[in-house]
């Protein structure tokens, strides 16, 4: 006999009201474990080969003097992930989580050998101040490499990924991509990215604004992606899509990786299930979207940094509900008294 | 040469800052790193054997109904600890910290052999309605057995203390001990503890009042506890006091510990330096009281469990700041360039 998803429902809330602590006293950890519960389908769920991705691009709009860091900062990042010595990497280790990183389209050679994935569809996008970031098969391709990747994870029995992301000016690329998506204003979403002053981040909004004007508002989420995305975003909105299909747990990361979920979230509809958000960015827009989506984050650490930080450090509250459910004992086997 | 404060404030600074992220933007987590290097003053800080204490107590005010669960459940919830069932046996386990089950005062005869730690007082406080919840006698060996407990840990090379509580109706106590010190009202500060109903806790309101109009405001903080406290609060404040004496960290749970916090502030004006606040509890007054501390909690997540559950739950942050410390490459040696 199958379970339907509504006995499902019901068992895990009974399992979670049996355990040995006042109805709800565990406040997000219970809601977190009633959603790995649901995605895994199960009453005991498993967190295997938890694995941050990070994808790191470059982006033409950088040449418009929207980041207070060089491009070059890009690159620089990726050798020092795959050396070992970024924030990601202290974190990842930490948790005793795998870290994959990927050149989606990094404007520089890597050496082979470094353990950089090579997903590269160019060196960079084209500034979108005039034209399209991508064009149409560079978007397919690099939605494709997404999936991929997330594919091999599977195969390889991953069921919990988080995305991180490096690439010097994409703040500026997620905010349009969001105002685009939820009509919030540009005013309200453009932040100081990682450090900008009062007046580089004046030339910022004018930037989006001068690029608004030019391409106006579009509906589609894909054409959208196309003009104003960057291929680090289009490969990890490739690969939450392929994430969801494979009944992955997702750990959404900050700004940029909130940019990349709504666009995932308008082309398949089951993302808000499988999406964990990790944390709430110092990102002036980040607190704006996520209470637009109705989503609570597991930490608010005012972290502005990327890479995946935000999923790597939520990770271990991750694993508690888990364990929660897993290891606790009900009232019944540890004899306490329930409520009068 | 001996460093002055003031010097190894700017040279964690400058540690910090040299890191490979823009500047700050790791948040909390930098804020953190800067309070436990100078706790521990040193630039390379170090967890050792991390400990979670949960002191345990019965309360005379728990016969005026002021709690949704019977007096039982305090030594019911002590066996569940020992046994290895409850939410803060999960997460001790999960952290690899250690675990200390502390009986300060409660209303039952523990077998030995249990592992529960001998520290009883009394079998529970004297309702604290028409008098005072424990002699002066009382107080200072429930002091002195913090003190000891804590003595004894830091000879064993611990330094870093998490505090947790078990106590039904200890909210109660809490709640008339903050009133007491921060002079806030007991209307914003009466909470719905483990799940009182609006009837119960306009009830808990009523008796709080009473007794606040039989006592009178109390200005001194150990005549405060004497009146007021059970006696697990009073042997974490012993605790407390103990441990910024040995310069270790303090994690500070939810609404119970920081009441405990409170009065032990109050006798030691040293404490800010050493607390950390690891959970914004879901319990009414503690927000207000975090922000009338003037302090950031790491977690915000609804827990209104007590055992210390927060301090668990939050310990990786704490291990997270001190990794990024130790572990995490600066500009320099990533070869990574600065912000223009």
């Amino acid at each position: 006999m199958s379970i339907t998803k509504m006995d499902l429902r019901a068992q895990i809330q009974h399992k979670i009201d049996s355990k040995t602590k006042p109805l709800g006293a565990l406040g997000l950890v219970e809601t977190l474990a009633m959603q790995i519960c649901l995605v895994q389908k199960t009453l005991e769920p498993t967190l295997i080969k938890p694995t941050i991705v990070v994808f790191a691009g470059d982006h033409g709009i950088a040449h418009e003097g929207v980041s207070a860091y060089p491009q070059e900062v890009t690159w620089q990042m990726v050798m020092n992930f795959v050396s070992g010595g970024a924030a990601i990497n202290v974190f990842t280790k930490q948790h005793a989580m795998d870290l994959c990183v990927v050149d989606a389209g990094v404007n520089y050679d890597f050496p082979e050998g470094l353990g950089v994935v090579p997903k590269k569809i160019a060196k960079g996008t084209k500034s979108f101040l005039r034209q399209a970031a991508m064009s149409h098969d560079q978007l397919k391709q690099a939605l494709d490499y997404g999936r991929e990747l997330v594919s091999d994870l599977a195969e390889a029995g991953c069921n919990v990924l988080g995305f991180g992301e490096m690439g010097i000016a994409n703040t500026t690329a997620a905010t349009a991509l969001i105002c685009q998506l939820s009509g919030m204003s540009l005013e309200s979403m453009t932040g100081r990215g990682t450090g900008l002053d009062d007046e580089q981040l004046n030339h910022k909004l004018k930037v989006l604004q001068s690029a608004f004007s030019h391409h106006g508002r579009i509906e589609e989420p894909e054409r959208v992606l196309q003009t104003f995305g960057g291929f680090e975003i289009a490969q990890m909105v490739g690969a939450m899509l392929e994430a969801v299909q494979r009944d992955m747990v997702i750990l959404v990361d900050g700004f940029i990786a909130s940019a990349a979920y709504l666009v995932a979230s308008k082309m398949d509809t089951r993302m808000a299930r499988h999406a964990v958000f990790c944390h709430q960015s110092h990102e002036a827009g980040h607190q704006a979207l996520l209470r637009d989506l109705n989503v609570e984050p597991l930490l608010k650490l005012d972290l502005r940094l990327g890479e995946g930080t935000g999923c790597a450090l939520a990770f271990p509250l991750v694993e508690s509900a888990v364990r929660f459910m897993n290891d606790m004992a009900s009232f019944e086997q540890a004899g306490v008294s329930e409520a009068d």
